[in-house]
């Protein structure tokens, strides 16, 4: 009898109640998370990271970088206010993460946009990231499909029509993508999952996408499966982002009431509003790679 | 008979009206303001910018400065956080913006008080700025009277002290200049407009003046205009700093709910509280300059 | 009749009385305050600053810093996210300090953790700071006990267990020493006092260690003694955590609450809910350094 390789069958990625009990040991454990992220995110990610529970540290110089790295919990790399010195901080935070199997995240900001952080994103892709994290637009550029570059920061396409790019980059580089937008999805090459909680306010908000591939690394710190850590955490982050708009007057007490909710929200909100979603793309991929 | 020349009459530069259908039409275009600015203002900048219905993206190296200036709708350069490296990419952005004939904006942060930066700003202003938006003592340093240098960020003069400095700043360099304070001016070198929205608690809250400078800038890239555009910005801005006090409990919760209301606000509130006066100044200067 | 050297004395450092008069002092005269400090920190700390009363600026490039500092009322040096350019003109800002024998604060971010700002601090402690304000971690790393080096930015020990590493090092240096954390202590070397203001929360909010430094900063420029600055600085800062409790739903709204009680709180507050505590260390101490 013919049946599909294991490694390809669209199996559940992650549940409510496990990203649950991940939260709640990333609440116990308190990993420390080193970002080299850029200078709009660098107070916002932080109170984030604080907020759930984790330890942050920026610490993006040449000198101090690897070293660093090696004694982090994971690794952040986002690449939105790139300079030649933190591109080689951020080449030998990577460096260290690799040499001390730590996890480490990438959060391609503006790839596919602008011709130098593309060609840093890519020789980055090779250092096998343990996660990637972006919008729609570069998903796409990372997967090769340059045909919707972003304009500046913001994705020009749907999450939805990078599916099969985030699909296609796990499946390329090992890495587990993560695409967000209207709604979330993670694939581990094989695997995809749909996430469909969040608020039209999270876009309004500078530099949500960086906390939440920071929170991504968080995750990854405290887990043992880097596509269930990914999950839980945009699952996690589209919760709270609900919860956060009741009583939110406009962006700014959005964020607050966000920030708020990263720190009190409990395993209960994720099992009571947590919508992860069959993927309907799922099967279709399926048949393909097994046809 | 004898009349003065058209371009030296005091006519009006912007109506509560005309305001709100520039913040109509800026919220329906959704312009992407490329943002040169400092470490201090960046995440409240990019936040101001989403509220109010903008793209911001911070892009300040020199490999990419230049490129993203040429396909952004507007570029800010803010001298604030200056180092030799943001200086570089400041130039390039600049002969972007000049070579795509993009317009920008150049924030003089605390020139006049210190040499290094007040050199790069005499630079600037030679490349043809769009705007320029500065305190008193910056506009008063720019237009070379030097005496009311300010200290550090602040300025030690009040607005209405550098409106003669603003008009011949104008009338030197072809930009629109603003010059923000108690009241807000605004002179294309013949004409002039006093704004007197505004709060207390405005200057008590950092970048807030960094912020309207970006904010002109995304008003520049979708308006005919540039006086108009520029002090439609700062209209907007002082009639949201009057409905954010209420009900305000300090500096960080008005903040909040600054941005809150530029995501909020609507052209029925600039016309019910846009204070826009006919300038005192305006006829004597006229008089001077046609005498 | 035998008794301890006077200067040995653990007599007073602060009241809530005179905290009370300081911060009064510090509203009136608005001072200058430059600051080198990290960019996860610089926002926040700036909205501090002026909630205050004081008038930030951030000046950390190697052309301006060191003229700068010379013309502020006090220099904050901060190596949170340093750079080798940074740390240049974190030198070269010490330098204009002491040559206008302006005061000036380090806050040694993660020494102890990292080799490279560990050796930049050495050198900049022998630079003779007026105050060094840090966590446990931090300062008994500077006092020499490496062993319970922190864990990136946070202190793996507890602020009572830095008491005598605080003094000690003040002793050697001729800085004030100020270690915060569940208690905030305060030595000169000689003498020593405990705060037993802040709150939980407090932890929870990233750079909020930053901002007091910088506060530090703000009371040294309007104050005669410094031991007096550093703990009335120290003191009002943990008032305001405790005011800014009432009401927070979690650490965003708690910082925002802190930002806004630093701009209303009242000297009444502070003799209040001020708690200023006799050392039990002071004697135990006393008799060791004089035995």
């Amino acid at each position: 009898m013919w049946r599909p390789a294991l490694s390809k069958t669209p199996t559940e990625i992650v549940t409510a109640e496990r990203a649950g009990l991940l939260l709640a040991r990333l609440r116990t454990q308190g990993p420390l998370v080193h970002c080299l992220t850029n200078t709009v995110a660098a107070n916002f990610t932080a109170n984030a990271l604080l907020a759930i529970g984790a330890s942050p540290a920026m610490v993006d110089n040449t000198e101090e970088a690897q070293a660093f790295a090696r004694a982090a919990g994971a690794v952040l790399v986002n690449l939105g206010t790139l300079t030649p010195q933190t591109a080689a901080a951020m080449r030998l935070a990577v460096k260290g993460a690799r040499e001390a199997g730590r996890p480490w995240v990438l959060d391609p900001v503006a790839v596919g946009a602008l011709d130098y952080r593309t060609r840093l994103a890519a020789d980055l892709v090779s250092e096998a990231p343990t996660a990637i994290r972006g919008n729609a637009s570069e998903i796409l550029s990372l997967a090769g499909e340059t045909a919707q570059a972003g304009r500046g920061v913001d994705s020009a396409a749907s999450s939805a029509d990078a599916v099969e790019a985030a699909r296609s980059l796990a499946h390329a580089t090992g890495a587990v993508v993560g695409v967000t937008g209207e709604r979330d999805y993670v694939s581990d090459g094989a695997r995809l999952v749909a996430l469909a909680n969040g608020h039209p306010l999270m876009p309004r908000v500078t530099a949500l996408g960086c906390a939440l591939s920071a929170i991504v690394a968080a995750f990854l710190a405290i887990a043992d499966e880097p596509a269930e850590a990914t999950a839980a955490a945009l699952l996690t982050v589209g919760v709270a982002g609900e919860m956060a708009a009741d009583g939110a007057r406009g962006p700014a007490s959005f964020a607050t009431a966000l920030v708020d909710t990263l720190y009190t929200m409990t395993a209960e909100d994720l099992e009571k509003r947590g919508h992860i979603e069959p993927c309907p793309h799922a099967a279709r991929s399926t048949l393909r790679s097994t046809s």
